[in-house]
């Protein structure tokens, strides 16, 4: 497979339908995929509540490229290649811990939290340690949540910023604590993980658990709505609205999806029985029953932002074929494991839905290899995955547009189509 | 590797030697093999006895390419795409099960068990059914073996269905039942495995359980045989003729091969003292003494019909270097385990000899990986290797020729010769 | 990646810098290194101790070939491509045996121990046996260390061996035994475990259990050597002459290195406490205090030569991104375990630090795989890391040179630089 192969892949898809197999199989497509989507766009990494203090980093795996994520020692959160300039050595070995600096584990060269080389023993004297930091990578602070970005020349995304600010803010995520963390690989694909997270049409006959709290429909509006959605909503929107806590769908294209919706009638949180998952409810709140925020954004994140804890999920493909899942829980800073919340109430019914949706992404994943798979139509309720594999394809194609037309710098090879 | 360097190791191919080491180790073989031959074949899949009810079914991965095969509600036999028509989902997750309908797992699209879709909710009035039923599988049952083609223009089969049947229909392989099965993933080139089975030159060496009951010769008139031999096939043709069970080879050029041939004298079965393994004999047997009838066809079954039972290989490919082997035991449908048989004494000589096989190929896989590796001859009692590699190379070749000279459809990469 | 794409890299390289990333990363790269360095290179492959007698035998892989390495009915060494000539099948199959002849174990072939084929049971009267002996392999015994190369024309080794001879003779490798050996697969591209081994600089932070004895500098003349160093190396470089045992360093180039240097004072082996591992000497030293003879020879071999004993260390490329370490001490053939010596005290010193290593350049691995990676400077201790990258960048180019203009004969597919 060349470019030509993928143009042509890119120019034979049909929008509303599932991708061509070779999307979702080729290892080389896999690689483009870094290429053009995972190292030319902000990925969610973590939550700031994750690296409270000075030194505190987590690592991330972008491809085979690891980033470093550290709180500065002016509390700020600086990332990182996490790759020694000296011989290339991984600096931190570990997803996530604790350094006052950062010393290479190979020769002990020592970095500042800043990413400046502090010292490089028995370099010779013409050794310029200026010259040899650590490469940054670019961060955006959100409501909290940190988004980092490998490429040179980020896209933007004070759009995005703008518009979830008002969404997630009253949430205060970076007045949080982390109250528990699941990472799954899961055997599909990173689309098939994103798509099936963008539609409840499988709910229904896979996810008990959350279907106890979760209302299916992903809009006000939806057409299968009936009478009591309806009235539930005016019902809870009015209170929103005397909240001041905006609810109605921001306007984020195919690029990100921010909305305010309501749990079935009594239920507060993503409990089994609806009931708050924490008694200390998250930063100014008196009022659990404000639904959720569910807030979107390509290529690798979705969150849930409830009264009582927020859910960060966090998506990074490990082949043509892996990818893993990393779901994170939050609550208050303050609240106290034990006393206002127990991690398995907390946690059981995503971590149930989480195990579900790797079950069925890794049979959908089979299936797209076969050679008898075709696209197929998506169904109105999964329109959401139109939006994203229209990004998909468009992403793609503005990449092979930007490529210098001498020598293709990626191997591609994709089996027939 | 290209098309190019295919033909090339073709043409440099001598035929009565084993194949250069690329076809036995290449990524890119594999994948041609799976174009070329098996997307491109009639593939034993299993015997009706596996799928005795409406609604039974079995799975079998070619290649990526799951195939789903099912007993009808007409009593007929249907195979189809694995893969369902919305997003590309298996449909049938596991080896083998029962379902009165094909529903997705996904999001509930139902199936009849003929492919035609009978629901799909929530999809837009305008969507029309018909056009999404599932993509069915050429189906062709011989004597109860069911086998199946994906390619859109099967070869034919007609001559292989009307030679073999005369041999095979006495066993009545529709009247029996599966005693047992086994799956062994054996670490060699499906090439490896057939050119193990089509000689028993490497017997004497390594099978001591199968020659306590099997002869060597695989010809009424090896070159190698000994008066008592041709006293034994005169005296037993003699009965099988009395009898009017067919017995001399034959004419399956290098498509296939059926042949009745006696057991050592005195023995009757794959046993280890060479007694019946089941009392009730198959079909309308009243003699044991029949010897087996063994069959062949390219490229992945081999079997014996004998008095008592029948063994059906199946062998399918899952990499350039894996290779998976299913061998199906099957008694008579009335017959009794514990009463008429027992599963140890009816698969013990079989399961050691595939264990001994199994070493034997993964050995010979490693030898022709090495660059030292260059094709040697074949002895005069691997005959049928000839036939193999022949035919293979003959198929290879058709395939490339058949090909449009326009972009290659596949990719292929291969190490030096 | 083609062949132009490995010119422009090497062009690129930058030399006292650690190698572009695709070096150490690419599966295409293993498999030039395959060719250009392991296929056409003089490689360690035992000691003759692990050899003893006619028969005696161990197998090796380099790549996907292996070959086996014997000791012939004459005392003399051979070796063979260890694939039989009839189908190519693994004629010894374990990592190291014994055979009064080499028997195939799939049909019984029968090779003498000069790999002259001795019968081929059931073949045709036209059989001609004299042209399917064994396909020999290069050998080269060099103070009982047996060099291989599967090259049709091998690289001189006169200089080599005629240059350390005179270091390694009285340590008389050739009435060793084999006390210990172990094999470990790194996570790294074998380049990284050379450059790994070529420098003492990460001793420091890594190694406590070697530096116990070992000191850190590479030559008698090193920078960074205090006045004790030079007293010490004036203490015993007089002992040294005054008993015949030479330690300056030989002129070895790029190709190897050799040179004695002293323990720490009062340290006379790699124990934990200094004192001797075996009680009795090797060869007919009376005097322990003797230092280590260091060799080391592109690619794939270094050791250290001790007055009581040998460790042999012999790094084999499995793929792009593991290696196989193996590990061999060595001790007078009379020394009896548990009188003279015990293994956990000989061994224990290499072992962990092999073991530390081992992590260093598995991290050493996931750093460089990094987009973000770019190569460093080397710091001047480690000054043998540019002469074995400089050698390395050397014989790639000159692989290269030396292929015909015509097609490519090896695939190579690179990702982005």
């Amino acid at each position: 497979m060349d470019f030509a192969q993928v143009r042509s892949l890119l120019e034979a898809r049909r929008s509303g339908y599932s991708l061509a197999g070779d999307f979702y199989t080729a290892p080389a497509m896999h690689e483009l995929d870094i290429e053009a989507v995972f190292s030319n766009e902000w990925l969610f990494a973590c939550n700031v509540a994750e690296i409270p203090r000075a030194g505190d980093y987590v690592t991330l795996d972008i491809g085979k490229t690891s980033v470093v994520v550290l709180r500065g020692k002016d509390g700020g959160v600086n990332a990182f290649f996490n790759t020694c300039r000296h011989r290339g050595s991984l600096l931190c070995t570990e997803p996530q811990g604790h350094a006052k600096r950062l010393v290479c584990p190979y020769h002990q060269w020592v970095y500042e939290l800043d990413g400046s080389l502090l010292s490089a023993r028995q370099m010779p004297a013409g050794f310029d340690r200026s010259e040899h930091g650590l490469r940054p990578v670019h961060v955006e602070v959100i409501c909290g949540m940190v988004y980092i970005c490998i490429a040179d020349n980020p896209p933007d995304i004070a759009r995005f910023k703008a518009a979830v600010t008002p969404y997630i803010a009253p949430h205060r995520p970076e007045r949080t604590k982390v109250a528990y963390s699941e990472t799954l690989v899961e055997d599909a694909n990173w689309k098939l993980v994103i798509e099936n997270n963008r539609e409840c049409y499988h709910c229904v006959g896979n996810h008990p658990e959350l279907l106890a709290t979760l209302i299916e429909f992903a809009l006000p509006d939806d057409p299968r709505a009936n009478r009591d959605f309806q009235l539930l909503m005016q019902e809870k929107t009015a209170l929103w609205d005397r909240l001041g806590l905006p609810h109605l769908p921001a306007d984020g294209g195919t690029e990100f999806r921010c909305i305010r919706l309501p749990f079935h009638r009594g239920a507060l949180s993503f409990t089994p029985d609806g009931r708050p998952a924490c008694k200390k409810l998250l930063g100014d709140f008196t009022e659990p029953d404000i639904g959720s925020v569910r807030m979107f954004r390509v290529p690798n994140n979705w969150n849930h932002f409830l009264s009582d804890h927020i859910i960060h999920f966090r998506v990074l493909p490990l082949s043509a074929t892996q990818t893993a899942l990393k779901t994170t829980w939050l609550v208050h800073e303050d609240a106290v494991e034990g006393v206002d919340y127990d991690i398995e109430t907390l946690t059981q019914v995503w971590r149930a839905t989480n195990d579900q949706d790797a079950t069925l992404v890794a049979h959908n994943q089979r299936g797209v290899s076969s050679k008898g798979y075709r696209p197929g139509p998506y169904a109105p309720s999964e329109f959401m995955l139109t939006n994203f594999t229209d990004w998909y394809a468009g992403k793609l194609a503005g990449y092979l547009e930007g490529l210098p037309s001498r020598h293709a710098p990626i191997r591609l090879a994709v089996a027939q189509a």
